[in-house]
């Protein structure tokens, strides 16, 4: 499965930990791309790509400014454009798990009427006021499952009980 | 089952957000106490508050000075206590949906060592770096799942293909 994701709306000052949380649950799922509009934010990008380079995988994040565009592109592409918000069908009402391709939509504060318009799918993962972070988690897991193996990683954890074990590979 | 959630270290200008973020999804997961240690950041339980006043539960937030005497404190009152980190035992390997009581410590930047050692359990989500706020929502899903119902809510989402449709109850 294709996984890439789409975040509205970024803000540097008020957005950037948060966005960046949302990139690494992202990358930690084996999506590929994350796309943002808002606020081009260059020192996010660098601190998500050095995870990236120490962790291993293929995850690219880019500043886009129009997400109309990008979404008609990927329906073009055949994408199926899935917007996690807490006013959607339940998640567990779908199953998404056999896409082949999925463009996720996570908004920001306040997201525009044109976002549910287009989405193929306004998925929620609980009716309650959550995090677009642990949403995003919480539906990825529940497609992709935890693969913790990345290609190009140069360090890996090795689990344990009580204390930290980083390992240079 | 009773859960509780210790959030380390906050500080107010880099975390607001973040621990905002950890509070919601313990709420929506139905913990009962947030307690997080660091900067008190009355903001920020305003802001958490107002939702559990809307929303419904019995969700509270409290600013603690000491760590280590919460942790004793609930170790006596038989709580689990239990340490998310990326460096621990695979939350797979482990199954905690049966324990009665649980403290989940969720760590700011840097976790000292004590957390580690006083801990029964120090349990990873992924062995990827993601978020503190993902791994809890993915750890509590995991071990309560989705239930969206809150005693006292003034509100209540109702799920929709396209829109958003949020009824005074």
């Amino acid at each position: 499965m294709q996984i890439e994701i789409l975040r509205l709306n970024h803000r540097i000052f008020r957005d950037k930990r948060i966005s960046t949380h949302v990139a690494l649950t992202g990358r930690a799922f084996h999506s590929t791309n994350l796309y943002y509009t808002g606020q081009k934010d260059s020192e996010m990008e660098e601190s998500v790509n050095k995870i990236t380079k120490k962790f291993g995988g293929n995850f690219k994040i880019m500043h886009i400014k129009d997400d109309v565009k990008l979404i008609e592109e990927k329906k073009k592409e055949n994408f199926k454009i899935l917007h996690l918000t807490m006013y959607g069908v339940s998640f567990k009402d779908k199953n998404f798990s056999k896409e082949s391709k999925l463009l996720i939509i996570i908004g920001g504060e306040k997201v525009e009427p044109h976002i549910y318009r287009l989405s193929d799918h306004n998925i929620s993962v609980t009716y309650q006021p959550i995090s677009e972070v642990s949403a995003l988690g919480i539906f990825l897991y529940s497609i992709v499952g935890i693969k913790d193996e990345f290609a190009n990683s140069k360090v890996e954890v090795t689990p344990s009980e009580r204390g930290k074990f980083l390992n240079q590979s």
